[in-house]
């Protein structure tokens, strides 16, 4: 692996040249956005990312019966505000979506403060923020706001107005699909449901949108080429987006053949992969490789039945290959849930990490590949074929010809590159070249079922 | 794993108060029989253990083939000693019956010390101390003594008598069973062939006893039921007693799906697991689970073919899933096979750890099972169904979640519950309880071959 | 694991007494050849070994196919030098036959030193030493030279003259096989290409030769018996050499079993084993073993397709359970492939320990097997047998006990006694003793097909 490739140097991104600071831009449009589960919110968002990369978006009705759940009401949200007794707005929605609990139902009412508290939320150790909170599945209604701001509320009687809707209509979710070599699936997803936070999850959507296009160009370095597998990205709501989306493709799953839920992969921790629940997914090991052989400091933890969308593709009946990519894990950093999970906490450098990994993944698992060697008994004479030379103006001859060695011992039909790679020590790379000129000199085949 | 638990607290007690030092009282009551593979003193010990928990006893004919050995001779002993010219008793069988060599022939002689000395064992090295020795297959006599009283015989003749019959008779075991809902059974084995020795083996005798009583009345916490499993007590001679109860049990031996040998249960060392052959039996999975989650200090050795009677449960014939828990093991204290093994060397204390670590074993034997999530495809929707409330009473509601997650997202017919403790880190009581509660929502079922 | 036996007190050594210092005085006797991968070198180099052991030579005619190779010309050298203007031999084929390129074509001819120096090989790094080089397939012509002897030449003229022949003829090798009791094969391979490169590969020869004779006489300690296995030796030039050998024994090769090739025996470095392409053949269990038992410092590696004719073994189509030993591996010596490897470098005594360490695992490899307990319900009863007393003369009597109990524990037709040494901790040899009185007594068999 050779490091953290710049955007310049990327194979395969072509004609969508990515330019300084555009991944932290796109943060930036999309955070004053209020999303939820469903609504207005999550359509303006999958309008934004439609101007990065083409969406189909889905519209889902409310009442559908989606896996053991059915599609929740829709929440519409204008304005919300808590008037003090000069009618000055000491809580508002215009300033921060945090301040309204999620999928509050409609109120206007004139409330005592003492009251009223029973209907705020503050994060007493942390009093200069405002909390996060949602309630999806049972209606009720509420503010969040800083303790710093609730201490400074004088008694008495306040007005209190939310300006919302919960009422039949659509759950919403988009799909971007790269178009590959073969049927077979990489699933990419990204939950789109979050009001104004940022690491949670704008970074991620702003990263799966540069994958997208690198990944329209191809892996394989050669330029123009497809993928081997057809990429689907979806950007759905956590939990119900992406059971909805199960639910209306159970054939399509069985084709998901790898996946990654990517997500909190903008701030400045180091990255984090949570292995699928098979624990020994092909895209395990590639991540585990990827961040291994990279030297970037990591941390790969087991699955476990919470976090991301990764529960719910990795349910004991689906059971897909799909591992979380994040950088600082959920519920790891103290912005988590609050404002200050705003803009200022992520940064570009560490979105541009985030895509160089999961590229370096893409990359590895879409051309990993078993291959018979077909001259099997003993070593085949390379230099009859010129092999010793068809790499010979590279620097690294004597490593380009342990790797067709090598290629040549292990393709037995039960190893792959990845497997060559790693038991030799060698580049991916390189061993993926040792094959290519091996199959070019008809020593070598790839297995047809892979 | 909440410690040792106070027998007040332990779950399924019921009706059977275990009484401070009542265990280390059974132990001095049974100390003084001389007993042996055969014969009176093991029937005495019986017919003791029965008034504690009530024994089915088996009287098997000499000569009766057993396996491939054959009931040897009854043997029984009156009296035993050897006198000075003075007629002083200089070794008395009545003063420790450790005197004798066991299976001793009946001898009336008078023999100059020179001649006597053949037939005397003493310790050297540990000169205060009486050995205990024995000649089951090759008639003998002998006394044993300490090497400080037979430096102190001055030469002459003595008198020796040793008053025993070895002839045709029986040998004898009891039996003690603890229904369960199911033929299958867990066999909990002691030997009880040897004479005044207390560590070797009364104190786990007592301890046998005990788990036998708690047992009986369930191990799933709510009382009054049955446990899952048949739980078969023996109480037999060493090797030739387990080879005849072997002999004798064909049949039954298939039913035996789980097993305990118990001895040394009462030094103050701490407790050594001797896995099972197979090495990961669902007992040596369990006993390594109970050892390492309470914080006990504790030692895990492989199997090996010496030691007590796991050796004839563990021949490759039958290969059961039986294990071995002592305290300090077999031959690893100066006391061992000594006048020093008496009951000053076996505690209270330590028989109630060893009762309280067979006890968690058993409880979570008994419990571990498998299930199949009913709703497999993507989470199911727990709060609609009031499981997030269900456990909500109590301050580990939010591991009580947890566990449930676990549960659903492992139980593919594959991961028993003990499987989910280990991978989640949650107590399996927690996690037996999830499963509870998510089978009363008809989310999850037993697998039926467990 | 009784380190290393000296040559008298070798099991099985009869009529082949070995002389101190025997092996390194076979090493002097073959350095000064020329040998290559064919020609009147090679076959010398089999008369002389043939005085040591007899053997089998094989010619195979330039041009016939072997697997993907073809046997290539046969190539021939009586006289080579370089001459300065005086008639001096600047460079001289008679003092050190590595001063010539191995299979370079005649040459005769004057040339200017600016010209010459093209065609001449220097260590410049290791200015006193002569490289060894050799181009087999690429028809051309060199000499190597130290740097020093480079440097020292003027300007001028120089006449170059190689007297060689490349020409059709033969590849020869040699085949010694030691007779056992069944026609599975252990294969041992050594490299007889080299011109005067003592440890590279004359030592192993000299080793060889000795094993060969050590197991002619039996491995099971007796005395005059034929091993089990049947042993062949291979002397043949590398890579073309075990080629043309498994191309010319297809059928032959399904009956090799177990294999070493021996490599750089002599050097004063420790030893080190690397492993099969399988990683877990018997003779990687063995070999291992070997040297771990034997307390002597060693290195174990993984397969790797580099090295010596391993790779042909150890290609995916034959996979053979084929390992290596040498002292210091190929390339990690400054001597490695130069003048510097000469008879000096090697020494009689490293060369003794590689041939006792080949013997002590060519006995394991030879006995291990597994049996099948007649008497599988309860352990037998040993007293009845008079086997307490069989090995009672033995001071380890009691080890001997343990032995027993442990193979008649494992012996269930899926434990060998290398099993059963390893887990028991017991030494091979008790092991295999003990198995063999367990046979005696009629409670054990070998198992059929092992």
């Amino acid at each position: 692996m050779s490091g953290n490739p710049s955007a310049a140097s990327v194979p395969g991104v072509l004609g969508a040249a990515e330019e300084p600071g555009e991944m932290h831009a796109l943060v930036e449009r999309l955070y004053p956005l209020c999303r939820s589960i469903t609504g207005d919110g999550v359509r303006r968002t999958l309008e934004i990312i439609s101007a990065e990369v083409p969406l189909e978006v889905r519209e889902v009705p409310t009442g559908t019966p989606v896996l053991d759940w059915t599609v929740p009401k829709e929440w519409n949200i204008r304005d919300a505000y808590v008037k003090d007794a000069s009618g000055r707005r000491v809580i508002d929605f215009n300033a921060c979506n945090l301040h309204v609990v999620g999928y509050s139902v409609p109120v206007a009412a004139v409330l005592p403060l003492a009251q009223l508290r029973e209907r705020l939320h503050t994060l007493p150790d942390q009093p200069d923020l405002i909390p996060y909170r949602t309630s999806y599945y049972a209606e009720t209604w509420g503010f969040c706001l800083s303790a710093n701001a609730l201490a400074a509320l004088p008694d008495g009687d306040y007005e209190v107005r939310i300006d919302s809707t919960l009422a039949d209509g659509h759950l919403t979710y988009g799909e971007h699909v790269v178009p590959g070599q073969v049927e077979d699936e990489v699933l990419v997803s990204c939950h789109v449901c979050h009001p104004s936070l940022a690491n949670d999850n704008l970074a991620a959507i702003a990263v799966a949108t540069r994958l997208a296009r690198r990944l329209a160009a191809g892996t394989d370095g050669a330029g123009g080429g497809r993928p081997w597998y057809t990429y689907r990205f979806l950007f759905a709501p956590g939990t119900i987006g992406a059971i909805t989306w199960l639910a209306r493709n159970r054939d399509r799953v069985e084709r998901v053949r790898h996946g990654l839920v990517l997500a909190c992969a903008g701030d400045r921790g180091s990255l984090t992969y949570k292995r699928s629940r098979r624990g020994d997914a092909p895209i395990d090991r590639v991540a585990q490789y990827v961040l291994r052989s990279s030297g970037r400091p990591h941390t790969v933890v087991d699955f476990s039945p919470y976090g991301y969308d990764e529960r719910q593709y990795c349910s004991p009946g689906f059971n897909l290959g799909v591992g979380s990519l994040t950088r600082t894990p959920y519920g790891g950093y103290p912005e988590y849930h609050t404002s200050g999970d705003n803009p200022d906490f992520v940064t570009e450098e560490a979105m541009r990490d985030t895509l160089d990994a999961c590229w370096e993944i893409m990359r590895i698992l879409d051309r990993d590949r078993r291959y018979v060697n077909l001259s099997p008994y003993g070593e085949p004479q390379l230099g009859r074929r010129g092999l010793y030379d068809s790499l010979g103006g590279r620097s690294d001859t004597k490593q380009a010809q342990m790797a067709m060695l090598w290629v040549l011992n292990l393709s037995d039909g039960e190893h792959g590159l990845l497997d060559i790679a790693e038991r030799s020590g060698l580049p991916f790379d390189l061993v993926a070249d040792a094959a290519r000129a091996l199959c070019d000199a008809t020593l070598l085949e790839p297995v047809k079922q892979w």
